[in-house]
């Protein structure tokens, strides 16, 4: 059996542009060897003619054991909206985390995601189910303060406990390429400026980096401004906060000072335009964030906000809301918004070997089948076009991370789907009677 | 065999709630006789287990033929992308439009759309291609001018013929379900005062109904306000336009004041907010033309500025586009928006027999898988939840249009699906050679 593995297919998209039709060849580690046009004498092992390949999409922020709670709550402000999310989570156990996290890792493949950025519960059987569908993940350890236990059912350790156990799980992993651990205070307005200061110490000693939200309601920045004088941004800065490997979700409502002091810091955003609209809490000024050289990532944010984990509804989305918001059919470019859902959120999530079909990166690729009418009548040379303004995660046909197919034809490979839809639906049940 | 249709599913949406599980009989003519939970003694045609029913979604604004064109501009400006759509206009044949046309009815029916406003060149052909797929249709013809020749190399008659032949058609179809024909001057920016004043007073004899633009951009609006000191909806009611039976689509900028016209003259409005976000054109006062009682439809406008005929999609948008937009959660909530997606619609364009399913009314219904993993945990209490913000086109299994099945587990019945495909391509290739 030969060493490399060669895909065909009838486009591809590659940093230097649409290649079509097109080869892609990856070596036993996962890396790739070759991207071009077809060659002569390859020996093709998927032959996947009617399709095209692409950079896996990278999720910049989610929660995602809170699959359980699809539908909790869709019709009602931001603040109603925690109070019942959060009541579900007060009867969480250790198993419907499995079941939730399961349920989101089979979603997420199979609608072309190869990686992801979470805020939520993390522990080292949870980082063994995400290794084990194959997926790679950025686990944030949420905290809010240093004697505050946040999943009594699941597990009753503190905040202080959290950060321990944070450092030991970054360093468990430090070799992995399928994992990156973080710490993830939830936000300035949940956590002290004390404990804030406190994760800043360990995350500049330690080089492990920070998953947190920033700026995501109007209510966050007035709350702030209060108490403190200052934006979330301008509060986070004052105690350097950014001098740590800063990756903030949201920041819907940064000021124009925020954002230079971002670019300047390097620290990354992740945009989550759907979950914003929903929640009602704005539209973030993405075209001043691209203009300013500003780390960016998409995400869905969790499907209780959402309802989905389908990145190409949010890259629809992304590219089209700030031009209506604006006025302005240049605010934001397709290519510009498919680049921040793979390379752009593969760099900005601490996998920058991934998000892209180049040699020696990943060969975390997806294929997308170009059959569907939506794509009609098909021209391959459109590919962005059709990808970024037709495509949903419904048309993803196969899934390679690091090489491993997880995902072939619509079936599971890493995953035992109708099991994993049937246990959380029991679970949902019981939370939820 | 029996006169009588019963389709049994998981759940089903109903203008009285959700019934789960749930039955659906309708008679030979069509003619939805039963909806409820399954009775005992049912002979039950289509077990659709694992499927939700609900009315077919109605498409209240669109160019369908434009398929043709998709992503021919995809991130240009209004008045570029117009250019652009315009030049291959003036290259397209009858052929052409009956390829474009079928590639429509294709997309709209297997993505769960039964009814459809559309506003381009119609003759008798085209109905009659329309017709055979089961669809039913609102047909605008075209013009802009008394003397302006819009097609020449489809057909070239000027737009006082046009008027004439929309007369004929309409009386022709008069009788049909299927089909109703309108009148279809452009837009107020692009129509002189006589030829509106001839079209209101042939429409309003005639009782045809009207189809146009009205408030797509706010260059429209600065014109018209430049030219007579009015803005479009002004202008138009000071001709006593809106004494007709008038079907405006976007209106992105509308006044209160013209809000209050519209909502007084019983002018229906087409919701498109895809197309308006995409094109650049800005954020219609959905919020304020529900409050106002404005009669609603919701539309995917052409694929040349969308690029998708999913009106699921479209749902998804216009539900949380303006609690973003207003930074309000309680702005426009998902029942509302479903309601405009189907019951609205079919009222607004002229089919009040579509868009619910209840006795009487059409059986146009179809079937949403509830498998896929974007609805689990599943609750089918919550379809609701799950139809507005979790699915999308291609979770539809089943279409009935007047009880005809037109599309069966991912089939076509009454469409060739890889011919108008392949045809589809053939044409694009040549118009952009």
């Amino acid at each position: 059996m030969s060493d490399f593995t060669v895909l065909r297919a009838d486009a591809m998209l590659t940093p230097g542009g649409v290649v079509t039709p097109a080869e892609l060849e990856f070596d036993s580690g996962g890396s790739i060897t070759y991207v071009g046009p077809p060659r002569a004498d390859s020996s093709v092992t998927h032959d996947l003619a009617g399709h095209a390949l692409m950079p896996g999409l990278v999720n910049g922020h989610t929660h995602s054991a809170m699959t359980l709670q699809r539908g909790v709550s869709d019709d009602d402000d931001f603040m109603t909206w925690l109070g019942k999310v959060q009541d579900v989570e007060q009867r969480l156990t250790h198993d419907d985390l499995v079941a939730g996290l399961e349920l989101a890792l089979l979603e997420m493949i199979e609608t072309g995601t190869v990686a992801f950025a979470d805020m939520y519960y993390w522990d080292e059987e949870l980082i063994e189910r995400v290794r084990a569908s194959g997926m790679r993940v950025f686990a944030g350890l949420a905290c809010s303060a240093t004697d505050h236990v946040a999943y009594p059912t699941v597990s009753p350790i503190t905040g202080a406990e959290v950060l321990d156990e944070t450092e030991r799980l970054a360093a468990k992993y430090r070799e992995d390429p399928l994992v990156r651990v973080g710490f993830a205070p939830h936000a300035p307005y949940t956590c002290t400026p004390e404990f804030l200061r406190e994760v800043r110490e360990r995350a500049i000693a330690s080089g492990i980096p920070i998953h947190t939200h920033v700026s995501e309601s109007a209510a966050e920045v007035a709350q702030l401004t209060e108490q403190y004088g200052k934006t979330p941004g301008e509060h986070l800065d004052s105690l350097e906060f950014f001098d740590a490997n800063v990756h903030a979700a949201h920041c819907v409502h940064l000021t124009e000072n925020e954002i230079v002091t971002f670019a300047r810091t390097g620290t990354s955003v992740s945009h989550n335009p759907v979950s914003n609209l929903k929640l009602g809490n704005g539209v973030a000024p993405l075209p001043e964030m691209i203009a300013s050289g500003v780390r960016l990532a998409m995400g869905t944010d969790s499907v209780a906000s959402n309802n989905s984990l389908d990145l190409f509804e949010e890259l629809k989305h992304a590219t089209i809301l700030h031009r209506g918001a604006r006025q302005d059919a240049g605010a934001v470019l397709a290519p510009s918004t498919l680049h921040i859902a793979t390379q752009g959120g593969a760099e900005a999530i601490g996998f920058p070997l991934s998000g892209a079909l180049e040699v020696g990166k990943f060969a975390d690729v997806i294929a997308v089948d170009l059959g569907v009418t939506t794509f009609a009548p098909l021209q391959a040379t459109a590919l962005v076009s059709h990808l970024v303004f037709g495509a949903t995660g419904r048309d993803v046909a196969h899934v390679f991370i690091g090489g491993r197919h997880v995902y072939a034809d619509g079936k599971h490979l890493t995953l035992d789907a109708a099991a994993v839809r049937a246990r959380a639906t029991e679970v949902r049940a019981r939370l939820t009677a």
